[in-house]
């Protein structure tokens, strides 16, 4: 029988869980709930036996399964050790060899945002590229950075967390991770909020925007209708993308760019917005870049958890 | 016999070339002349030659040559490919391929700075780190990351040149890339003269520097006797340097960042000048790296193309 390999996306919430073959292709796909109770301590069980029943269903032999993968929310440690994972309740969890242990299975873990990365990089809008960057535009800005072919999780897990490049000088704002002028801070949705109430601020036109509470969706939007104050928020938040994005272009290399998240709803737009500045910022020998939108939505997670044990079983 | 492997280091005007085991202990060390006439046709012949002169010399078997690695002064493409080498004449050359048809054996191809970096990691002062970062503050500022050991190439062999990055809007002067604003503007030897010119130009102070032409060393030797402008030049020099190494970390996640180079002549002050900056502007996440200095100078090269073809024949 042709091998298979499952992949997790463990969140706060509920657990999604896929069953692939070598090749990427999906052939199964469910959740179980996240029990957080207990200090975390059921949600391996939890996933082992749901892949146990899976396997048993299916009919599937131990010989044919390659392995599991999974995404945790938290930095991860030579693809075991979760050192801390707030929203799940763990310390210290060695989640890849116990998950091993529950299973009898070879098991490799990474942190979310990364399998993600992972899983477009794969199947997704990065497919074919061997060295990418994958970024993730929503409440904030999450990366994945994929050097031939492999992602790029760093000395601590904390790899491609470009979210949290020095991006501005002066910023007056802390950043959730305590700095002041973290890239996230202006090419998040929340970041792009925070652009407009400031070009807002600076300017007398009159604006939809003014006077109540708005979103990133609800800037494009207006910009779209014609709206000048908008307009400028949303040149304005392309100048800072194309800036950090350029940023990480010099240092990377990477063959392609691919953007996620719920910003990237705004379209292609958002790469007419980010060009001018990317282009005026970029080390030219890194100017050459293919502009990609990620494709695979929420489902990125199992599928880049599914490649994350097929490389680590593969070489 | 033990196997072994030669490391070349082709410059503008000499080829370095080194005899190492596997163990990156250094057998024997050479040069010889860079012939760049006739478009550089003749540099690969003379190394190849050289190279088997060696072999017979000292009564090296075929077998026991694991491969050649050679590092050049230009961008490489799949560990073969040159597009340009101004300095050699060279264009659109495969390297790789010519050499390996000239020797029969392996070969290895890589950029200079690139390849230093990698030699540094494996014998200098990143020995025992498998993600650092390696810069050079020379003339310009070189950059080399190592990723689980391996180079950082990028999809057209510009990865790592983190000299180029943007770091500062609204400069004036043209870096040699062509834009403004690189790191290197302010990060390297160079850089280091135009802050403290501007540092001048805004005080009124009293240095030893005013009305004269002055190199890097200079500046750092004027601060080290109280000179009050060149010591405000060497923090603000401090500033710009935390500033781009801390992005670079931030993305990347090193254990260790590894300087180069003739700024680093000024030694563990260079450390001490960064260090609030980096801490200012590095995600808490990727704070914690090692500072290292370069320990191989010139031997750099051929160290790391030793470690180059290494790292190809062995996987």
């Amino acid at each position: 029988m042709a091998k298979v390999l499952f992949g997790v996306d463990l969140g706060g919430t509920t657990v999604k869980m896929g069953l692939f073959d070598e090749e990427g292709a999906r052939l199964s796909e469910w959740e179980i709930p996240t029990r957080k109770e207990e200090g975390g301590s059921l949600i391996l069980p939890d996933i082992a036996a749901s892949i146990q029943k899976t396997a048993a269903e299916r009919g599937i032999a131990r010989e044919d399964i390659l392995g599991v993968g999974i995404g945790v929310p938290g930095a991860v440690v030579d693809e075991d050790l979760v050192p801390q994972a707030v929203n799940l309740g763990w310390k210290d969890k060695r989640a890849g060899r116990e998950l091993s242990e529950l299973t009898g299975l070879p098991v490799a873990v990474g942190n979310d945002a990364n399998v993600a990365a992972l899983g477009e990089a794969w199947q997704g809008g990065g497919k074919g590229f061997r060295n990418m960057l994958l970024v993730t535009l929503g409440t904030g800005v999450g990366g994945g950075v994929i050097v031939d072919g492999k992602l790029l999780t760093g000395a601590t897990g904390a790899g491609g967390e470009i979210g949290h490049l020095h991006l501005e000088d002066g910023e007056t704002e802390p950043c959730g991770c305590g700095q002041y002028g973290c890239f996230e801070e202006y090419a998040s949705a929340t970041g792009a909020v925070r652009v407009a109430k400031r070009v807002l601020a600076e300017s007398g036109d009159d604006s939809s925007l003014r006077g109540r509470e708005f979103t990133c969706k609800d800037i494009f939007d207006a910009a779209a209708a014609g709206d000048a104050p908008a307009k400028k928020a949303t040149e304005r938040y392309g100048e800072y993308l194309g800036k950090g994005l350029a940023i990480c272009a010099s240092v990377l290399n990477p063959e392609a760019i691919v953007l996620g998240g719920g910003v990237t709803k705004a379209g292609e737009i958002l790469f007419d917005l980010l060009k001018p500045s990317f282009a005026k910022c970029v080390f030219p020998g890194c100017a050459n870049v293919e502009w990609k939108l990620a494709t695979l939505g929420n489902q990125a997670g199992i599928v880049g958890a599914a490649k994350l044990i097929l490389d680590q079983v593969r070489g």
